[in-house]
């Protein structure tokens, strides 16, 4: 499927797809994944911090992972998509740590043409699997394909699809850890799961300007082919004028901003929802504020506990006046990005 | 010989000069590889995709080697070049993995003074080599360099290159597959060596912008020290005024480009002849095609052919008009890149 | 201390800060730093070179360890700091490889406040530690810190600073190399310890034009997290109006220069001092040129000796007219970086 992608009335319901290039992950991955996002959660950066909590090494960046089973689906997915409109029921099921390969597959769980019929909704539901089937991320996303024509569009099928995903499903990729063996001061916080309140808003203070250069990196590493992000020649006659930056690029700088006031937060569990509110261009400065929405020990669990943490990106702003919609109910078009994660931390 | 290089006086047919820095090749490399390319050929990406073959483990990116080994000749060889003429004879001896380190060595089997006299071509034979002396890589390259001046200049002495690599010759970098075990869907394509035409063109579809810390990231790594690739106030004051693109880092885009409509072409096994027809610069978008010149099986191998394929690099342009010439028999000016190259998929 | 970080008033003499998130250096993050600084010492580039020598495999260069160690203290000692002011005594304790972990703790050594009274001097001694607590890295540095106010201000402590690290107390992350198995065409030079004359100026040639995207990377892969250098959103409102480049990216890229004229000073052993004289911006070309100020053997060893170099980073200029001062005694506008270093070179 390289090259042309599929239409809309390519998605026939109960489709499984089989996306191409497999990737084993490695430290170079991780260490770019680094200087891109400049994350700071002592997991991740050190093997040692790591170990002591009962980890073989230090497990791959979650999102990471997310990236890299995501962007083997552009391909077949979204190559011909107007926009990429949503996430749901994603949930992190193991452990990855470098050397891993992931391949990915994707099954067309819905489809609904639009009212004007030159474009329509289609629901994948993405898997990323090991070369032994062992799954690791299970996801949902819909994104609005264009219409090729000349043929009859299908019925609509609209997947029921959880607003969260339900605690009791999520952990599989953290395993048991010594939590009397976490250093504050090495993680850079004494605040555990017990700290946080339901509520609370905390401002990430920090903003990273977006480059070109930069973005681009993501997408290639990634595997993501999707034009837009890096044909600034074809994107010039576009609506839009110019390159657009990867929505996941978007996600990550978020999550990299994020240790600032939830420094403990060292795992992302579950993607809830999440929703690219506006798109984001090389020059814009990005900016993230979070609410705790809700927060829930897990069962058979006493180490880690889950912050529902509604992570809102905002670019050429202040965090801090926490900008979510304007007066009339409108998104402030300040927000960008607008997830809904269950992230774990020590108790 | 860092900092001055050499002038087209100092070039004596059959010097044999050893170039500086070896070089261990790292997971961190083929990551940044990644990152600048895209490329998307499952040998290289999937350690698990390699192993199925028969691979110990995913090779390094062929061109990763060119780039490490063509790196190293840059200050002995083209740091007063006014332009890299051309290739030739180029063949990937031996598989090469992370952790191998490589060396260079060149010698000189050509020179010809221009009728100007003030510069003159030169003709290297260079070699990549692990530290016990065993080539991986083996090609000629000429290039136009500065007459120092006050020597009397060499009579001419011309190689004689042969125009394609024989087919007999390649193949040494790859080791026997089981084409059996290959996953079309995996890969990325049912299409193998049988299901390719001579004569058939072939649209690469993407395109890639460029950006100066992309092209300067990738020069430094390979340890390329031509200064023409990273100092912009000298070459604001050049007749060209800005900053030039690394040629390889157009022939790496111009392969990551390549996977689409070639999907199972995993080895570039030969350079038959390579020639950088105009510069490029950041901010131009790169596009590709490719035409097959030729299909060969191998002696006595049933798991891989060969096709010999022309890679049509070409700038802010439509690739599936196939730029190449134009009605007077010039090159197209939208042509940068004009490859041969011998390349594997499995039969 | 993530987020709003430290004011003048909260360092006391005295007080030991341990910083967040160790940091795990991989050779992901060694391929980085190659792509940044485009290093050429065979000691950091080959693990054949170095294993030639008896060391097990490549170090990593020194200057990755400073960075690390450095990057950690960032949220804890600067991030309300006006001004980096300087270094001493830096001394590099044991070599690091890929996979050590390494982190950071400061001890406050001074405090004085500026007679203005709204900023103080704060002098941190910092150590780079392994988990076990072996010091790898041990440097005096000083930052002009904001005052918050509305607190008394301390009196005056001001720690005596060695003017140079006594070469009897450097070396401790060279171990014994064979230097007879020293290869000078692979290391690109056959100048030696005892070929350099104390007084001999280098022009290191080459200039290197920063970019955004670059410093950025850098920045992140460090985990420095000082605003200044991407929040391109809050500069513009600065005085300085833009972002500016961390200052430990200027000394990376004047240490990649260095190697044109200094190919053999594969180890740098000792910072004696250092300032940024200018800041650097996006888009500036670094060059540097160096003094030999000293040289030394060290006590017990025959392996290696030490050169006591004034490395001089100057922006957009000719390196080879050696710019320091101007007539009258004032930093030349050229000028961005005056370092001493005690380098290590075969002997």
């Amino acid at each position: 499927m390289a090259g042309a992608g599929r239409f809309f009335e390519d998605f026939i319901v109960g489709d499984v797809i089989r996306h191409a290039t497999p990737r084993t992950i490695t430290l170079g991955d991780l260490a770019l994944n680094q200087a891109l996002y400049g994350n700071r959660y002592a997991v991740q950066s050190s093997d040692a911090f790591a170990q002591a909590l009962g980890y073989p090494r230090s497990p791959v960046d979650d999102l990471v992972t997310f990236h890299v089973v995501f962007g083997k689906t552009v391909p077949d997915v979204s190559l011909n998509a107007f926009a990429n409109l949503g996430y749901a029921a994603g949930r992190f099921l193991a452990p990855v740590y470098p050397g891993d390969t992931l391949a990915s597959t994707s099954e067309v769980v819905g489809v609904r043409p639009t009212s004007k019929g030159d474009a329509g909704v289609v629901w994948v539901h993405t898997r990323g699997t090991r070369p032994n089937g062992e799954p690791v991320l299970d996801y949902v996303r819909w994104v609005l394909v264009r219409v090729a024509g000349g043929r009859p569009l299908p019925d609509p099928v609209v997947p029921t699809l959880p607003a969260v995903v339900d605690p009791a499903e999520i952990g599989g990729a953290c395993p048991r850890i010594d939590a009397s063996a976490w250093d504050d001061a090495l993680s850079g916080s004494a605040r555990r799961f017990d700290d946080y309140q339901v509520g609370e808003k905390i401002d990430h203070v920090d903003g990273m300007t977006v480059e070109e250069a930069e973005h681009q990196l993501a997408t290639r590493l990634w595997q993501n082919t999707a034009r837009v992000h890096f044909d600034g020649y074809a994107q010039k006659s576009s609506k839009i004028g110019r390159r657009l930056v990867y929505g996941g690029h978007v996600i990550s700088l978020a999550r990299g901003l994020m240790y600032n006031g939830l420094e403990n937060a060292f795992h992302v569990a579950a993607i809830n929802g999440g929703r690219h509110v506006a798109p984001i261009f090389a020059g814009d400065t990005l900016y993230a504020w979070s609410e705790i929405l809700d927060k829930q020990t897990l069962p058979g669990r006493d180490d880690v506990g889950a912050l529902r943490v509604r992570l809102v990106g905002c670019k050429d702003t202040t965090p801090g006046a926490f900008p979510l919609k304007t007066a009339d109910g409108k998104d402030d078009p300040a927000v960008v990005l607008d997830l809904d994660l269950w992230v774990l931390l020590p108790r």
